[in-house]
């Protein structure tokens, strides 16, 4: 089968495999929708997880069951896939101890494009199927339904962590996909006023179609200074951190009020440090909760999300500004997101016929 | 001064009264909207609360300060303020408990009409001022800034105490107004699947436009029956109940999956016991939790939820189906409550001239 | 192999079975110390889950692993290991959302001696083994390391369902074996004053032991009217339900303050109803939470609780009244929690030669 | 009447000033033992709040009511209260969003030595005295009791912000009065393992009697690598941060696994930033949660932890080593926080006659 692949660092081509073998309890899917991610191109271009060779690269999918294990009750060949970018070893203890993210290890529950191929090939494989596969509803459209599998799970888990209360105002710090998910689910927690910090036009009117009541661009000024002035220095209850680099901690503890929560979702992947402003964080007394997490997975997660599609609270096509059809188009998306050019929020290669 | 009293259980009239005395921290208002309350109703026709004499109804306004007592900090004569309905005793140790509803006494947070006059004066005393009214911004109408005080803290507490996740199937039994409200405060809080019970048009039209998904009526069928039906056995992760009567806690507990939360924001007055059905209830194994409680009040609880109003959130105005103009007409809105005709919601009365 | 079985309702007997046969992920060990439990007299003379032909009883065990399917990477034959009462199946959707105690149904995360064989035979089978079994200290002695597996669990479990703060005031009704470690917990979970209900003498010299600040004895008079004497009317801040019928539920919730909770850990196996008196109860609005849920099992949850041991948190031996060496004597012991004698808390059957 | 003042940055004396007036809802309360705390030092001698003139010092205390305000409903002079170094401002929003620390600002529950006279003279004042004060059990040792107004609460509040678990492992950064009641506290909230960070021979020994398990020695070696290897290379569940620099939140982090909390009660007086690890944060994803707060007061925690003490879960008294009788040894006592000498853990300075 032809595959998508990180040839090594800064180098990207297709490569022939075979299809990948599949034990009792996985499944073997092809993918139906794919959209490359930001992380993508830091694992290709920047190194974020060390050097692979002729890696497939890709973990947002939805798909088509082609073959299960003996041990699969749920699915069988035929049946149409969300397929979560996590998909934990779920026996394991992490499993038990409530962070399926980190099952086997610390964001070890991430395996598509970081420990196996990903979902840029004519097939990829799938551990524990019936706990790591979901049925698509027939109602989704694939490109809404491929935002779910990280896009959306990963912004969601912002404004999870962020423990939001009915009314609580909220600053999102960068508003590409993942921002944008923070700001769409930051909405659905119950937040009143929401802040989107960011710059790109296309991202601003689509933040504020997704609940975004204020826009702060961060080339207009510093925006601790912004924020504290459109609060009249008190700041906002939570903030989201969805973009930036290592210095938007520091950022979000200024802005935030005695018994806040700043939630990260973005991956930092460089600096030795995050750095907590010692005043603003209260001498370390000032009740400002710091959470960091990696995206929740599995089937559970990606039927609640579909769930949220379906009933109408949420709809996820905005993100998507470029549709391309057929399989061929993966490197042309990829690129994109590399390139960024101005009307880009989310790429999505259509391949199902 | 005038206002509308219950003069005995089954007597309402007109009284004549001194103006109230405020102390320090307290403060006069003068109401600008009101609304009669199903409570005023249990109040007066049922005893529910025990006799009372000459006592002036009502504990849903917003209003105009009139006057502060020397130690108010905030507020001065003519500020528009919102009036929660409860108004606790915040120098109380159940404050410290996190309880301020309870504050000096289980419930007695809840004073107007209640413990003291109510709100249908042409003047009425809150107590700790700068801790118990918040300034109504001037863009919400006073016809949705009145539901706030209420209809939209106790439905939105409904929601809270479900502890509902992103995607949670929840279904709200009784969707009066309260019911209204907890189903847009499910919503709100990120429900997928919400199903309504009830049957008045009106009510099932308006549950839509709060975000119910599904209907189930009473009348046609047994609804724990239709509710397992709609969700093939299985039942919701939440219930709210918002009203019925003592029953509805046996049929919750059959339509609630394990793990599930039943949330109870629905005053029961009748009835010895509400009873938990031991074998749904996995034989006290099952992991379904029953909360219920009086919806929060004071100064930052009004604040947080004008926000939802302010940036869009919430619309409450949804929820009023009679406006009348003129503080003279409270009687006939409170008999509103009382007949409850096909057409009725909430009925407001516009006082301010 | 041999077993000690229910042969059907109120008849228990010897039988001789094959050996079970383990699949790739399984163990199969053979008990060193086991335990009966009161819920094995439900089982047998009362029908509590219905009648079983032949099926070993017995859900409390240590053992040693005989056997290890091809999969189960972290036991081997020879080790020593703690078993879980609850041995869920960790590949199903109910673990996704937080509760194995009822994977794939409710309770259903409790297999031995209800859907499969128990632990009263010469081996037993135990399902996903990396995931349900711990290794045993060989500091813990056996009549200690059996108390986790069923009893720690469960009264533990009692304490952490009810919230208790530092300071919290707790009422334990029932000081049976489970209660006397809902007595343990609350201790370790932070509880000031710990008042047990309950009435035999080593009972009470054990709740002492273990924690208890006050006894009352229900023998003495009512217990609600005894504990609100006791703490001058107001009640306490935590209730666990280890123990009595379906009643303590309605004495739970009087004996409750507002805000507080009520923590059900007793297998409720008559009635049709448990009761909520309503007044109690703030008709709806006190915000006291009912909960109640079966043990959590797997592996982690032992360890945790074996490192309590190890650490000098608990010493579960003061349970052991009875000790017995020899295989044989399982029935015996059985009987025993039939009989209740005067001076029996639990019994244990060392095994090991 | 006389106090131990700051009469400067690194100036300190006695001043001779007026008895401090009440409000209404106030007492004056004359100290009947106290204890000076490392933050005295920090204050005057390193001018860790900046310059304060003839400020009277000193914030732990218990003492004698000696006057109320007419408001004051449930002390009267003659009662012997404990007094919470914090003593917020109950009637503020702050109390209502659930963090009375930060009454009116950031910190701003401390009062006493901080923006007020605090509780070195003859008398002291103390605002909100039904809420900030509570009745001292004559069973309770002054030494034990004074110990709750700070160091017990502001220890536990390490515990209780580390979100402990039964059975969770858990570093105790620094073993001073602070962080050997962050190990008690971890012990009452049922923590497995503690391991006790610090060297002085007194500390260890106190560290071991309230429930450390196992001690590192900075002086012998990187703490980083020292509980690493205690633990196999993975770390504990939990890190409570009472001691040392800025650095330490670089060391709890490397320490922690994947799922677990970092609590700090440290106040930290110097440096710019605290440094957050990016790798072994997870690269912002590791679900390590970074908590840190000024300890509770009020009543109602008094209570709750003279609970402690009265039903046997605490024993304080062992963090003094020192007792002096007199008022005129404060200077003596204070002294002694300075220059630290070798079996110093906390002095008292008992004022009754």
């Amino acid at each position: 089968m032809k595959g998508f692949a990180m040839l090594g660092i800064n180098r990207t081509g297709w490569v022939e495999k075979e299809k990948p073998a599949i034990g009792a309890y996985d499944a073997l899917v092809k993918p139906l929708a794919v959209s490359p991610c930001t992380s993508d191109i830091h694992t290709v271009f920047e190194g974020a997880i060390g050097d692979r060779k002729d890696m497939i690269l890709g973990h947002e999918a939805v798909g088509e069951v082609v073959e299960v294990g003996s041990q699969v009750k749920d699915f069988k060949p035929g049946d149409r896939v969300i397929v979560p970018a996590i998909t934990p070893d779920w026996l394991s203890i992490e499993v038990q101890k409530g962070f399926h993210q980190h099952s086997n290890g610390m964001l070890a529950g991430w395996k598509f494009s970081n420990f196996k191929d990903g979902v840029f090939g004519e097939y990829f494989h799938v551990n524990d199927a019936d706990m790591n596969l979901a049925y698509m509803p027939d109602d989704i459209p694939l490109e809404s339904a491929v935002m779910l599998v990280d896009m959306v799970t990963t912004g969601f888990h912002g404004a999870e962590l962020a423990d939001i209360e009915l009314g609580s105002s909220v600053a999102v710090i960068g508003i590409g996909p993942v921002g944008l998910m923070a700001v769409a689910g930051a909405k659905l927690k119950g937040a009143g006023r929401i802040i989107g910090v960011g710059s790109r036009p296309v991202c601003v009117e689509v933040a504020r179609f997704y609940g975004a009541s204020d826009i702060v661009n961060y080339k207009e000024g510093d925006i601790v200074d912004q924020i504290l002035a459109l609060t009249d220095g008190k700041g906002v209850d939570r903030v989201i951190m969805a973009g930036g680099g290592a210095e938007t901690l520091e950022q979000a503890i200024k802005i935030l009020k005695p018994g806040g929560v700043v939630s990260n979702v973005n991956y930092h992947g460089s600096g030795e440090y995050l750095s907590v402003p010692r005043v603003e964080w209260g001498c370390g007394m000032a009740h400002k909760t710091i959470r960091g997490g990696l995206c929740p997975g599995g089937r559970n997660r990606m039927e609640m999300l579909a769930d949220l599609v379906r009933y109408g609270r949420l709809d996820p096509s905005k993100l998507v500004t470029h549709v391309f059809h057929g399989f061929e188009h993966v490197e042309e998306a990829l690129m994109l997101m590399k390139d960024k050019p101005k009307d880009l929020i989310k790429p999505v290669v259509i391949i199902e016929k």
